[in-house]
């Protein structure tokens, strides 16, 4: 059965390919299609086999004698990491592999700017292909489902729509260097505790709604050229080999023609590697099965009882030569591509990338008597306290730490612009070094930072808290969750002090999560900064002084505490579940359409996010009032800037259906347009949506369902500031 | 001047290449030419002095903002050699790194068969390319002038025409993959004891004669872009940076347009380096400049201090520009040529080739009574005795070792052969386990494994001696020369004892080296079969067998004794020197050269080798009886198999002149021509001299300088068996 989908996959990809061929730019493809025929038909069962497992932490082999490539594969997302040892987790200490570090993708996706993901993709495939290496296992689409994810950082927020949107330019970026991105975790790994077992139970409609679009727009949209699978099951098998996710949705209905790979160590059965999808298991241990004296690898699932399995017709050989086909179809789009450049990398213009998108994925949450921008030319003292003022947030987090030629710290940037101020600086609290083993300083310590930090805010005009998580163990750091919603290392209490002794004070908050602000009426300001890799301090510095004029919006809900996010409402079966199982009771209702539906008002919404000016939507309409299946809805309006500044608007546009057979969020986001309007100027904006994409999985049918009937269509600059209400009708 | 030598050079080399660029398949170099020069003009200073050394044990750094690749070289002449660590010497433990080890450059020249060295180039540099590496450390073609040098056994023999011949199709061979090759080590580095301070104080006449030649016809005919500097000075100074051998004679006189490169720690001051044709310092060490705390590299002579001789303009930034402009020639070349192919390792064509030039090489010196072939039908009992039968030597050695993914023992290779016979094995002696520091058994041990070996003879109907030198320290190994000419570790002691038990003894003598050969007249047999790498035992198997009609021809002279060698002749001024000097007292007299002119019979003579078959040399006469200038001279005749097998023979010419304003040799090889013969057939043999290749170089005009009046030219199948003796005159 699986075989046969195989088979007709990949008769019907020769077909389409066939068709294409007269388009001269496909002819490559076709050619190799009949290439790859050619090699497989030259290539030995265990030639075969082995291209299907690591030979070493991140690299597969090639079939030497052919003159066929190793695949080398890179973490992470956010930037090339450094070189690891061979066989090991070691770095392998090589002084050629520091790189630019780009914002984290939360950072991204704050951007609501699909140009910048592609600028983003591109920069980062140039750095990859200069590494010589053929994939880029990133980016990370997992749904922002509770704050505590200690993963969050790496994926694009709580909404299909945004990360759809904003995952498709990053991976044509990536690829247009020929390199593979590799989209990830697939699917549902919404949380690092018990990662390695949990199984996550969720109806097919949130699987479809709220956890699978970003995927699907990454493989139809994006054309992704590989896969990884995730560490969790899903409905009582891994995910790495799971026969819906990889066979029936990725590879039957998505019609995948990339290679899925497996996260390091996920793989766990080998019946179910070969026959569910997985075509090459990368990964650390192989239960117990390894010895001192053999090679590891050899015992990997898709190794030697892979191999057993094939010689003895447990398992059909076609199924081999499926994962084989994809693994050179990835070469020949990879490093059996001789047009591909050189790559480059730690240029100027990839430092400007990450700077641009750093600069416009922060997001200015409060601004009480225009505290911001604080203006460069005055001579003022600033007291910058905090840890996050001066710590590197591209070392630690887990496989997505770098190695960054550049790491402009806040305190760094601040100074590089303030020249005429006088610049204080307290650390305020101390996280401790570790990146294993949360290390609070011992209370005296404590006390002296605190008491320092203190002295030196009385001295100050202006205070500027770098405060939030980091990338220790259980704050924002792969293999762990964090343990509370509070900020942790004292900080309210630090918060508190500084208050005491000044009323002047701005926060700029750290995280790639959300964390619970009690002391947000008392303070001026607070900007989200998340992580922002090399140019961080200098992104910062200039939206602090107003040269960037903020406008990113935030792409997951602040809840006010933490029972208020829909996953925590329903207990631990919820989150973290029971160790072996949870059930993602709040279904579609993750983010905002939780908080919308239930009433429940979020400290700060999704796609919130202020500016230095003030815009006016105005004149927003449909072009039609009734439209019929698959008709694009036209939405346009125009967007004035009221203020005194030039600055950028994010335009969202919700859709809700008060009317229907089954629950319904309130809204959902499906269109938006980030709009840059000179002060006193208005730009007009057009905003399309296809009304098959207002349709809802419907489970009765296992398959999408347009409504018809009256839909509502929410135009604003925030999922809580909604400026206009248009009622449309489905025939 | 020499910046005007540089400029002159680079004009001319442009104006060639524009005018070349008609020519529709040198327009990449034109192209490539006018690209360089943009690029230079890009970098900054510290960019290009980086390019000019090491940033890792075997690699340089590219600019990565302009995506200009790192360099990665490999070790050697005779396969890629395993990954070595990115900063210190130990292997790097990877498991991809197991290659096809081809048979030692001795072996190679022993074939005399040109298109076996395309052959050997052409694979070596597929592998070298599938291992990702952009310049392979070989060949080398130093001149064998004692048979103590440890490192013989990596070069082609003591003549410069064969070496000449040998190495261009290697060159070409290599190159044609879009690998650099490099020919080693320029100049004079013949002996390893002191090599890396030695003064070697030669003549002009046989540095331009005997020294230079090979190396003249890397770069011109076989257009190599890289040459590796020696660890020896000449006159003086280090032939790293040597004014008169890298400006004045390489890149002025033979206009090379490619890529100086030190050995591994040979540089050995900043302003030589900088000044004296150098562009790439790799190494090891700084003299002690090195600090723990920072970078090793920048202490590099082509480091720091030559940054800041730029910068204080004691050194012009010209000369750096050259330096990068010879590396960025080379990358086009290389790593920046997008049509190179992808290589291919370890594939059966590679062991083919490395089977076949084995089986090729190995020579035939005696073979009483037709001991040799013997055939494998025979029910017979065969006694293999000596340790080389079953030693590894692709281990050891020095940087040429190799991590064979094959190797064939010559033991495994007669048990593969003789499926009738009954083979028995005895270790004889044994040479210890470790590569430095020479290990002999204890007396008890040694006369425990020669009584064992003796029984085993005493019941065999043949003895298969196998003996000779391995790849320890101070045996055929880098970093020593051999302390003696006699064959160690009691191998002629234990050849006596198995002769006194059984006087059907066959020697195979395993060694890149003539040793002392006392037992000659008491064996039936003796083979030289070199160092054969992955094939080994198949080649020797092959050629015992008689499946292979042995063909191969010695490259350089056996001696009787070793004061018979020319540079031993003189005393240890001669070799090894005080310790500071050596005065090469034999001037040109090397090798076949000394033994002739001084009539001194040597044991085994330059090109000497024994067939299963007879040929006899016939009708060999030249076209013409007087000669021009700059005119070709032929020389035609038959070769006939007068025998009852096929076989090759290899016709050589030889011309001497008698009276001479100089002192001449007896003869010296101007020509020669391998040719297959059918038994009972007769094949025709042309071979072409120009008569410009008659002259000598003459030290009163500095310039070479061809005679008038009568040559006799010398056809013959080895330097001691002249056929025909032709005058001829030029006018």
């Amino acid at each position: 059965m699986n075989i046969k989908n195989k088979q007709f996959q990949f008769i019907v990809t020769l077909f389409l390919v066939i068709i294409s061929s007269k388009i001269n730019s496909q002819q490559i493809d076709y050619h190799s299609e009949k290439k790859i025929d050619s090699i497989i038909s030259l290539l030995t069962l265990h030639e075969k086999v082995a291209m299907c497992h690591a030979q070493s932490k991140f690299s597969t082999p090639g079939v030497d004698r052919l003159g066929i490539p190793e695949i080398w594969m890179s973490d992470g997302p956010h930037g090339v990491r450094g070189e690891i040892n061979w066989d090991d987790w070691g770095y392998a200490n090589w002084t050629n592999d520091s790189i630019t570090a780009f914002p984290a993708l939360t950072c991204l996706a704050a951007t609501f700017n699909p140009k910048l993901s592609k600028e983003y993709g591109i920069s980062l495939g140039e750095e990859a292909r200069y590494r010589k290496k053929d994939v880029l296992l990133g980016p990370g689409v997992n749904i922002y489902r509770t704050p505590l994810n200690g993963r969050n950082f790496e994926y694009m927020g709580e909404d299909p729509y945004l990360a759809s949107k904003m995952v498709v330019p990053y991976i044509q970026g990536v690829q247009q260097n020929g390199v593979a991105a590799c989209v990830k975790h697939f699917a549902l790994n919404n949380q690092e505790l018990w990662r390695n077992h949990i199984n996550v139970e969720v109806s097919d409609r949130a699987l479809y709604e709220i956890y699978l679009p970003a995927f699907k727009a990454a493989v139809i949209e994006g054309k992704v050229w590989s896969l990884m699978g995730a560490y969790n099951q899903f409905r009582g098998q891994h995910t790495t080999h799971n026969q819906i996710l990889m066979n029936t949705i990725l590879k039957e209905d998505w019609a995948f023609d990339g290679v899925v790979i497996s996260d390091w160590g996920s793989t766990h059965n080998t019946n179910e590697a070969a026959l569910n999808g997985l075509d090459i298991e990368m990964g650390t241990g192989t239960d117990g099965l390894t010895t001192s004296t053999k090679n590891t690898y050899d015992y990997y699932y898709l190794a030697n009882p892979f191999l057993e399995k094939l010689k003895n017709n447990d398992v059909s050989e076609d199924v081999l030569n499926d994962k084989v086909r994809r693994i050179l179809r990835l070469m020949f789009r990879t490093n059996m591509n001789p047009n591909r450049s050189f790559g480059r990398m730690n240029n100027q213009e990839h430092l400007d990338v990450a700077r641009k998108i750093a600069a416009e994925g922060i997001v200015l949450l409060k601004n009480e008597n225009s505290f911001f921008p604080i203006n460069p030319s005055k001579k003022i003292t600033i007291a910058v306290i905090g840890e996050n003022a001066t710590k590197s947030m591209t070392i630690g987090g887990g496989s997505s730490e770098l190695k960054a030629k550049k790491e402009i710290s806040p305190l760094q940037g601040l100074k590089n612009k303030y020249k005429n101020a006088t610049i204080l600086y307290g650390l305020g609290y101390a996280s401790g070094p570790s990146a294993y083993g949360r290390v609070i300083p011992s209370t005296l310590d404590a006390d002296k930072l605190k008491n320092e930090a203190v002295a030196l805010a009385s001295k100050a005009d202006v205070v500027l808290f770098f405060g939030g998580l980091n990338k220790n163990h259980q704050q924002d750091c792969e293999g762990g969750d964090r343990q509370e919603f509070e900020l942790p290392f004292g900080q309210n209490e630090l918060l508190n002090e500084l208050l005491k002794v000044n009323n002047n004070v701005g926060v700029l908050l750290v995280s790639g999560n959300a964390v619970e602000i009690p002391w947000l009426d008392n303070v001026k300001a607070l900007m989200q900064t998340w992580y922002l890799g090399s140019e961080t301090g200098n992104a910062i510095a200039d939206v602090i002084s107003g040269d960037v004029n903020p406008s990113g919006k935030l792409p997951f809900s602040f809840p006010k505490k933490l029972n208020d996010n829909a996953a925590h409402s329903f207990g631990k079966l919820s989150y973290p579940g029971d160790s072996i199982n949870q059930y993602y009771k709040e279904d579609i209702l993750v983010g905002y359409r939780w908080h919308d539906t239930k009433k429940i008002k979020p400290l700060f919404a999704f796609g919130e996010g202020k500016s230095y000016t003030t815009f006016k939507l105005s004149d927003f309409k449909t072009d039609k009032k009734e439209y019929a299946q698959n008709e694009t809805i036209t939405i346009s309006g125009n967007v004035i800037n009221t203020g005194e500044i030039d600055g950028a608007e994010v335009v969202q546009v919700y859709v809700g259906k008060s009317k229907s057979k089954v629950k319904r969020a309130l809204k959902e986001l499906k269109g938006f347009q980030k709009v840059t309007v000179l002060k006193g100027g208005t730009e007009s904006v057009e905003i399309l949506i296809n009304t098959n994409d207002l349709s809802f999985y419907d489970e009765s049918i296992s398959n999408w369902n347009l409504e018809k009937g009256d839909y509502l269509i929410y135009v604003g600059n925030a999922s809580n500031n909604i400026s206009k209400e248009i009622k449309i009708t489905i025939k």
